[in-house]
């Protein structure tokens, strides 16, 4: 039943306190014990919940992953190891897994609209722009990727200017100094999430040394998200997208 | 002379390598010596050069704002203090101060597009929200705030919930533990934009912890500025404003 | 012999003063050479004493657990590993361990008074927040758990407010950003324990960014423990807890 | 109108929908435009808004505190400078203010209840303590103070074991490497709020080392607040305190 | 007398060994009790002692600048403030001093050779690349400066790319992000010296932002100095330069 | 009335329970209300306490100042500024301070015992290294200074070679990266004591760098006090000084 | 086709806008999708891309490798584990690889130039003083090594003054406190480029020790680069030994 | 040959320049080539090298360890794991190994002197603790150990407090909050080597609270060495009870 119903329901006395409360929690989220799967969040902030692989046991994650998949047909979660992937697939056949990006997924068809550049600054750097790739894909957003264009060989990524001012927003994914978001800020219009790696040699402080440069980037039109979440870059940019294509 | 027409008269050779390369440098910038003007910036990045005034003589500061002014009509500069403005009046009665933000500017009259909406979480807050305010509305965008909404009193800020919902992109400009983006962007379907403030006790360390608490935020949807910088904040929550009025 | 009758004793000089120094220190502890049981504890700070298992050999720890066995007829051992358990299980068969916890005990049957409530934001905190579960019903405080109710799904957890506001201490469990404490204390009357966990993308900091978080809450009636110290959670919650039932 | 009758008028139809929104609003809090007063606080919390003075305007200061006078016939700010206090005399002469501990307060006649003993390890730590002293004693605790018994002298400390155990629940305020709340915990039954300070040589680091030392304690029973944060050592003591008189 | 003479005289036996001793020191060092000046550097290491102003007595730096002005015929200190020039002034009318760089000096006529570049990124970094600029050119070095072309307009930059090339090092004086440094040293052949300042919001933390950033350049021959140190960078370009023309 | 009597007093019943105890407190500290002046310091440790004068009032000092005086016939407080001492001289004329150390002194006349030896690697450490002179002087030791010694020129520090091992003990005071003990530790057989001084420019992090440095030392024989804690490595130097004249 | 070449062809209207744009793409790098190779580094910068063997997958390394060596005759790659250089090895039955340093190298024969002297602190520093041995090799300059040269016996350092002073460039590898670079620095004439590692107890902190004293040097020309980095170190110093045959 | 015979031939020009230099170098060290053995370190430093295992091969050390003990008849390495003893042990059958302190030892049978206390905090402490006694011992000191003194039962710790005053110098080792310093420092009369562990929870840091804690001692005479550095606080102890008992 949904909130709106209960509380009519309520108004015309065919609940009473006690049920329309009972009743009001359960419609907006679902409590297996160990988790309360919120179905009221696809509702309130556009995309339903991706589940965060990490440190939830593969009995766990196939319970909330199966649990979702009946509800909306699709599912995403991140950081998922192999073990986890082979739990899950004795229940869930079809589920697909990509081992660079540590994606679990099944994904109903869908249209793709707008468009998002992944942009990375090293090889090293790609099993967290494909993060990226694969949940603003999964989200429906259309994005493609520039990979290897770091700022030691500026031309390289002066060669894709033009590519680049194409998309409506543009992720930069880049670990040592991160210094790729502030020169492509400088060239766009358009907004730039910053996402540090953890890649480098010893005081990139495992990624501190990127984050921090791309905090104080000199260049307007650059936000940041935490070291490695490329999940998290992804969200926001496909969130901004969609504005851009409404 | 434009960069394009430049280019034209070189292959029609009425302009040789070298003049050519010269007048390709002025195109883009203009040398002032202690500072290099860059005029392209509107063209490429869709807003002119804003000045930052920390660390400028009042004298500096002065001939750029003067040199902005001709060219553009319009400048805003951030981080100005007291001293630095009564300078820049004698030379431009007409230019506007805000003492609580730190802004000068002088602005165009223009049609104010979209909606940007500004929570602050505490009254100490203010004066980061408020340059972010000044800066978003100076770029265009139609801006709201909502202050001294911190979690501490989650109600309050549940009030706000429809208004909040009718933005197109929001920031949350909080100190201390910062946690108001977290509950926010677990509210809403438009991207955050988190600013933290150096404000709070001891373990804040000037911002730190707010920093962090909004890099690690368990709701997806943020993405995070440097400590202090409501202009930043207000630059690329412009940016996303206007991909969603186009 | 007790202290209070080692001094009687002493006053009365039946035993000399090198007598009476010997007697006194074996009184309060008791000297296994690699560590010094304090049987005075119980005594003096209302608990007997709770082994730390984490860089315990295994002999050491079993020495330990028997030994406070004998005297108090159970014991409780924090952060210990399956070897360890195993070992002690030779000497003891009927003690209990928990895997998700580390817990390892032997416990009285005993009635369990007042009223602990442990929240937890994540499915991925559970093994910090079950820590603090069994310490606090071992010690015979009487512990209810919400697991899953952190900040970015807000209305999961104000569908909780009034079981949470018939606690007498609440204790949250939180890594990420650790928001969870400041919305909680923001509702209720009574005091809150908050402990951070280590569990996070890169700039959490294995946990001082719900540690910091957590210190600067903008709500008042809130304190911290260590990161993932749920043991240390749970006996202050259980002090405070006995403060209101007496 | 109060929440509950609101809601009531709601339901036999006396309030529409938009009507019902706003009283809601306003009767929780009220709006002065740079802040919002959480009037419903004291119903959900147990204490009314205590006003942190830093970063506030003289003029905001004074809204607020003659706000809350009117509501409740007393007020408490903290960190308040002289220059605050000049002006919030001009239109409430009987207001009183303590230079040393930074506090402005008007306060009912109250019964003291229960008892509190604030500890610090040295004269130099006085200001934090006596915040604390000045918060617990307005919200209506009976408080005790035995300052200067820092660990270096371990015998100062241990001469007031007795009135230590005396109290229901202790405030530890230390800088420097900031011991006491672990010698102190271990002496007693009762929960040890551990306050540090930012008092020290060099690598105190504004508090850090007193911070992590408390934290990190090995005995039972210490939870930490932050660095000079008096008033928050204050406000949990008195949760736990008056949780042990009910 | 030199070292060699007083060795060859002790080989003589014209000095027995407590005077060849009590000579060896004095040679290499004269000592004015709070300070030992090492006249023998300008032969060990190519240049001579440079003062380094901040935290002397202006009698103490008046006394060494004299000293070492009998010795060599000229001085550089750095890092002088205002009241020591005045009073080193009384003493050498005809000293020099730059109020921006804080450089202090009296120099001899010498011929300018090779070259030197100091790129800085912005107006704000003005300070540090002049104390750079004179110290270079005191020791000897042909220098040109090109200020304001940070990576945030990189066509700025790249219209200096063939002045650039023609150095023989490279000093890039940056603050904020310092992605300068990384840029630069992907166009060019020559080592670039990296000095991060101290500019910048919240974050940048004093330059540490800025020095992470070069320390982790992604592109190969960057190395760093300390933040602010222009005086550092020149030195060691200036020994690169040498080095060149020889 | 001394410990030992009053035990003996109450086994003979001249003293009940109750005022044994008070007896006994009263015996080794004085209590101010605002400190406690530990008498029993002298006899426990071996020196009467040191007054620290940082964050204590103007009359705080004083009535501490002279109540030691009445006690011990002289008294030493460090970290005391200009204020403060003038507060004290209208009471004690004859009292003596030195701006450079910020110590302020009454010494009795007492014969100088062994050898320390304080080294300083700058002039600008000189304020630390006199500190600890000051400190090491009034509790009794012979002190010799060697200032401006760091390793940058090597052969300075070399020449005092003899010098440096005739004593029992060294003190290195040095600042920015703090190398010369570990230079110092190599040369000698006694323990060098190493105190990190705040001089340096940026990265220096206020002491840091040479902390870490010396906490680091590849020599064998250094131990480390806090940044810039001259008093802290006098009174250790001080009692192995002691150690060995006895 | 070289870039002069396209760009002379497109003024001669060989070839059209787009056929350009996309030849000058491919005439600076190859695209192997997951990497750009930049094969106009060697014009540009003087040396040919050395691969960074860490995150990458065997194959990827074998791609790049391969496809290097046919365009240059040689290649060099750093951080290279076993399994790595098993795969390539396949390919390349020729290519040699070092153990103790991880480099994986074919070179042609070459002349080498200059001096370059690599000292390291202790034997522990061995694997990255290897790493800049074969790096300088490679790239053509002389070197030589003189290891185990620590500060905490100064004689073994001074033992090789002579040789020290004949190089062009030093190289100063250390753990621990790292103080070498500022002994080494205050003898010579020449530039020394510091390479801290990460050997050392606990508060070296994985190297941060020595990287702040080396960046805190009291000792003029030197210069630092990351952690571990003698890669980086050896790239710098081949650059000013290039400098100094020229 | 020893070195004043050295000079003594030269200056009889039994030696030529060069001989005499060669033979100068020879003298103090001896060039392994990976290693440089400081045979002189004994005579100028009163111990001879001590051996530290990390990051040293199998063979490095077992040469090293062959070499020093024909020399002198004893050696001590630290930090070796049984893989390297059980090398060693097929050249040296008769050298001892202890697996807690990880000490590989051959001493010759000499007496012990003086006397050193090491106080442990807890039981997890004691390989640090352990390998303090072993080097101690090792070196020629007498010895005692007293362990699981920790704070948190103060009263374990001050039944010891007789046998505590009679040592020269004691060793504090404590890991989690490090108090145990402060207090001993507080009862004796003799110099505190405190040696922090990395044992405790989370925001223990890996020692670095109980190093903060430690160097901001407010008790007198307190030195600090490296986290988990027992042989360094062995070291200086010995070299301070060798003083007292010469």
């Amino acid at each position: 039943m949904e909130i709106k119903e209960i509380l009519r329901q309520y108004k015309e006395n065919k609940l009473d306190e006690e049920e329309t409360l009972k009743l009001l929690k359960s419609a907006t989220f679902e409590d297996l014990g160990f988790a309360k799967i919120d179905h009221d969040r696809k509702e309130r902030t556009g995309s339903s919940e991706v589940i965060y692989g990490e440190n939830k046991s593969k009995e766990q994650l196939t319970k909330i992953f199966l649990n979702l998949y009946e509800k909306n047909g699709e599912v995403l979660a991140t950081r998922v190891n192999e073990e986890q992937f082979n739990y899950v697939k004795n229940y869930l056949p079809k589920v697909s897994y990509d081992k660079n990006s540590h994606i679990l997924k099944i994904s109903k068809e869908k249209k793709k609209v707008g468009k998002i550049i992944i942009l990375s600054a090293g090889t090293a750097d790609s099993n967290v722009a494909n993060e990226a790739y694969e949940v603003a894909d999964f989200l429906g957003s259309y994005v493609e990727k520039i990979y290897d264009v770091g700022v030691s060989g500026i031309h390289r990524l002066l060669a894709f200017e033009k590519e680049i001012k194409s998309a409506n927003v543009i992720i930069c994914v880049a670990g040592m100094e991160g210094a790729l978001a502030s020169v492509v800020a400088g060239l766009v219009k358009v907004p730039v999430i910053a996402c540090p790696t953890s890649v480098g040699y010893g005081s990139s402080f495992h990624g501190l040394s990127a984050l921090l440069t791309m905090l104080n980037s000199c260049a307007n039109g650059v936000s940041v998200v935490n070291i490695d979440n490329g999940f998290g870059a992804a969200y926001i940019a496909h969130q901004i997208n969609l504005l851009a294509v409404k």
